[in-house]
C-alpha cells in the first residue's frame, strides 16, 4: 500500500484563497481591512527573505502589510515604543517581530510586550495559557497548520491515538494541546522516552517535531496512520553533486510512505502552511477585535 | 504482591513541618512572614469549613492568615476592590477566593483579577501559560500535591510512562504538564479515549482524575505501577447502616492494591496534600516577591 502524499503547498494555497474571500467580504460589508505589522531588526539575509515573503502573501490576500525595519543596534526602548504604538493602532490586528534578533535584545521581553490579542505568532504566555485552558487563543502557526491538514485529511479526530514526538513550546506542546482539544488520546514523547519505536507504532496520528533527519523509521509507523512531519533538516546530498545539500524531514519518508495512510513530504508539506496560518491568525484577530464571528475553518 | 499504601496524611504533615521550618527561618533571618488572604462570599456551610481549615493550618505553620467574609449579595465591584487592595498589599503573598461563589459573580473574572504572582490556587491564565511553557508558575495545588507524592515515592520520574485519566483545567491538564516537565512520556486520556483499560495498562504512573467511583479496575493496572487516585466520590454504604455513605476514589482500591507497586487510598491519599500545597505556594510566592530563592522541595 502506498500512502496519500499530503500536498501542503496546494492546501496552503486553498487556505489563502479562503482567507482572501473572507477579507474581501469584510471589506465590502464592514469596511474593515485586516492589517499585519512585521518588525525586522537588522539585516540578516534569511530574515529579510522571510519578511518579504510574508509581506507579499499578506498583500495577495487583500490585507494591509506594515513593515518596520529597525537598525541592528536599535535600543530596546525604541523597539518597545514601536510595539506600544502598534498595540494601540486600530489598523494593526497582528504584530510579529522576526526572530532571531540581535543579542542585546530579549525575545522573551519582546513577545511579552505585544498585546496577546495581536500576537499572531501565538508566542505570548497568555496565549499559551488560553490554549492550555481550552479558551480562545492565538495559536502558534506551525501546529495550527498541522491541525488544519489533519482535519482536512481525517475529518473528526475524536478518539484517535495521537503521538507527538517533541515537546518544544513552539511546536510539540501546542500541537499536543490542539490534538487534545479535538479529543485525541494524546501522548507526548521526547528525548527521554523509552522505546520510542513502540510508542510511535500506537499512533493513528504521528506528529514528528524533533529536528533530527529521518530519525523516525518506516517500521515505527502503524499501517494506515497519518504522519505529519514538521522537521526541516538540511543534509549533504553528494549524489546531487559536490557540496550539494537537500532538505529532509524527521521521518524516513520513502519507507514510511509504504506503510502510512497519508504523509506530509518535506519540503511541500507542513512548511507552506505556516505563513498561511499567520494570515489566518491575522484575520481571526481582526474579527475578534471588531466583535465579529470567528472566520470559519481557520481557527483551532 | 500487595502495594505500598501511600500515606498522604502523614506526608502532608511532613510537608507542613518543612514549611513551618522555612517560615521560621524567613522570620528570623529576613523579618518576613508569609501571608495568605482567603475571601469567602456568602454562608455556604461546606465552604465555611474549608476556609476555617485553611486558616487554621496557615496559622499553624507560622504564616499570617487574613480572612475576608463578604455577604452573599456583595456587588462584583466591591469584591474586585478588595482583590485590588490585596494585590497591592505587601503583607499578602497569596490570595484565594473560595469557590463556588453566588451566581451573580463570575469565577473566571475573579481569578483574572488576582495578581498571577499571588494566585496560590494556580488558576490564572498566566499561570497556566507559564506552566505550559516550562516557566516558573503558581501551580494548581492538587496536581502539585500528586507530583510531590510521586517524587517522594519514585525519586526521578524521567522516562517513565505516565497516563493521566481526565483533562480538566484544575487537575488533569496541569498534572500532565508537571509530569512532562519531569520528563515522563505522558499520555492524556478522557471520555473519548478508546480502549482505556489497555491505555492504563501501559502506565508506570497512573493518575486518575475522573470523578467516577471505582471506574478504573484492578486489572487495568500494570504490575508494580504507582497509582495516584485523585477522585473523591461519595457513594451509598448500606452495609454501614441505613442511609450511610462513604468516600471512594476513581480506582477500585482493593483489586488495584493487589497489583500496583504503590497506591494512594481515598480518603487519606491525595486529599490532605491539597491544603499543604496551598501553604507551599504561599511560601513560594513570598520568596519570589522578595527576590529570595525558591523554597526547597516545595515547588514544581
Ligand atoms: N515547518 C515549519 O514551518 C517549522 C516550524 C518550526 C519548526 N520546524 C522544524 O521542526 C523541528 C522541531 O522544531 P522545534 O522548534 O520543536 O525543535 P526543538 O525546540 O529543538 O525541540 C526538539 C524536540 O525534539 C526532542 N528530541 C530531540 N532528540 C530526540 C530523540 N532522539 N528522540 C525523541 N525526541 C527527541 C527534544 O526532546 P527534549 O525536550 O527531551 O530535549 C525536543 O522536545 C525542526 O526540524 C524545525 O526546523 C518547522
Ligand atoms: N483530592 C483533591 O483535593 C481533589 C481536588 C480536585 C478534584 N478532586 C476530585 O477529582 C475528580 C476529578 O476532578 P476534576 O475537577 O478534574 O473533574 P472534571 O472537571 O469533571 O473532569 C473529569 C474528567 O474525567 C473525564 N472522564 C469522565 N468520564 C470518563 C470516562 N468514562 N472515561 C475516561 N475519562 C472520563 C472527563 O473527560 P471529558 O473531558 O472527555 O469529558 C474529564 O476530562 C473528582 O472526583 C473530584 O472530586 C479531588
Amino acid at each position: 500500500m502506498s500512502a496519500t502524499i499530503i500536498d501542503g503547498k496546494a492546501f496552503a494555497a486553498k487556505v489563502r484563497g479562503q482567507i482572501a474571500e473572507q477579507v474581501a467580504r469584510l471589506k465590502a460589508e464592514k469596511g474593515l481591512t485586516p492589517g499585519l505589522a512585521v518588525i525586522l531588526v537588522g539585516e540578516d539575509p534569511a530574515s529579510q527573505v522571510y519578511v518579504r515573503n510574508k509581506g507579499k502573501q499578506t498583500v495577495e490576500v487583500g490585507m494591509n502589510s506594515f513593515e518596520h525595519k529597525l537598525p541592528a543596534d536599535v535600543p530596546a526602548d525604541e523597539l518597545y515604543a514601536l510595539i506600544d504604538k502598534l498595540n494601540a493602532d486600530p489598523a494593526v490586528h497582528g504584530i510579529l517581530c522576526q526572530f532571531p534578533v540581535p543579542p542585546h535584545l530579549s525575545e522573551t521581553e519582546i513577545v511579552a510586550r505585544i498585546d496577546p490579542a495581536k500576537d499572531v505568532d501565538g508566542l505570548h504566555v497568555v496565549n499559551a495559557g488560553l490554549l492550555a485552558s481550552g479558551q480562545k487563543a492565538m495559536v502558534s502557526c506551525t501546529p495550527l497548520g498541522c491541525l488544519m491538514l489533519l482535519r482536512d485529511q481525517l475529518g473528526s479526530l475524536s478518539g484517535l491515538n495521537a503521538v507527538v514526538v517533541g515537546r518544544s513550546n513552539l511546536v510539540g506542546k501546542p500541537m499536543a494541546q490542539l490534538l487534545l482539544r479535538d479529543s485525541c488520546t494524546v501522548t507526548i514523547a521526547h528525548s527521554r522516552t523509552k522505546d520510542l519505536p513502540e510508542v510511535c507504532r500506537r499512533a493513528d496520528i504521528l506528529v514528528a517535531a524533533v529536528g533530527r533527519p529521518e530519525m523516525i523509521k518506516g517500521d515505527w509507523v502503524k499501517p494506515g496512520a497519518t504522519v505529519i512531519d514538521v522537521g526541516i533538516n538540511r543534509i549533504d546530498a553528494p549524489e546531487r553533486g559536490e557540496g550539494k545539500t537537500r532538505l529532509v524531514g524527521d521521518v524516513e519518508f520513502g519507507a514510511a510512505s509504504e506503510v502510512a495512510g497519508a504523509i506530509t513530504p518535506v519540503p511541500g508539506g507542513v512548511g507552506p502552511m505556516t505563513i498561511a496560518c499567520l494570515l489566518a491568525n491575522t484575520l481571526t484577530a481582526c474579527c475578534r477585535a471588531n466583535g465579529l464571528p470567528e472566520p470559519e475553518g481557520l481557527t483551532a
